[in-house]
């Protein structure tokens, strides 16, 4: 997996910061989010890497709720999850998620360049942090720590 | 690059649709795309792989658009173009691109999952055929040709 490093040096000094993953991540209302990822195979042959179910459900006869799943399509992956009405502060149902150890220093650097803080970092799945930034032209990028999030088979 | 290729006897005998590259692109309201460029350098190290500027302008006190400017991202490709208001159809401001040799085929085969045509096959740059349909869950989809389309410097 490539890495981008950035030498502080030119960037007038700011910490270096490097990311592992660049994964574009759908959000679709719940619980359709099993659905989509059955239409993305067959439409486009996507595979599906991996699936996290949402560790709650609000009530015995509610569908389990679908927290990621990841799809690879021609070798680049995304993400499916199932967001519910009282989760979808994310609005456009879209985002992209970057991975990276170190996720307040990317945050940081993201907010020096003018991208607007989207909510505290808070504690994922598996008290993963994950944070958000909305940019100056309305795209939100997640940020996760390369460990375990985002559903990363591969991590 | 990687070929996704489904044996159509899998498929129930829908043609085979490969993929060669899966790209999001993301729509601004024109002339901020090269500024949105910048950005997603200084915040995030991407990296620009290629720019095509639009070949008309509306009057020459205006700034030329971009088309569409590739950047990198750990190995993952995305594209910014400016959207002006007669041809902000495209709503969300975002969309994925897939490459392939056969656009009709793909469109077909997507349609026959469920999606929606989003307008006929019309002339891109270069008179590349491009397409677009819309998934159930409000995503849309641009399909272009394999040979030179999507602003691809790679192809």
């Amino acid at each position: 997996m490539a890495h981008e490093v950035h030498n502080g040096a030119e960037n007038g000094g700011a910490k270096a910061v490097s990311f592992s993953a660049f994964k574009p991540q759908l959000f679709v209302q719940a619980p359709k989010a099993a659905d989509a990822v059955q239409f993305y195979k067959a439409a486009f042959g996507a595979e599906e890497v991996s699936r996290t179910m949402h560790p709650k459900r609000k009530a015995e006869q509610d569908q389990p709720l679908v927290l990621s799943a990841e799809l690879k399509l021609c070798s680049s992956i995304f993400s499916v999850s199932d967001i519910s009405d009282e989760s979808s502060s994310l609005g456009a149902g879209f985002a992209f998620c970057l991975e990276t150890d170190d996720v307040e220093a990317a945050i940081g650097k993201a907010l020096a360049a003018g991208a607007v803080a989207e909510g505290e970092v808070t504690e994922g799945e598996g008290a993963v942090p994950v944070s958000k930034v909305k940019d100056p032209y309305g795209f939100v990028w997640m940020f996760c720590s390369s460990a375990k999030s985002c559903g990363d088979a591969e991590a």
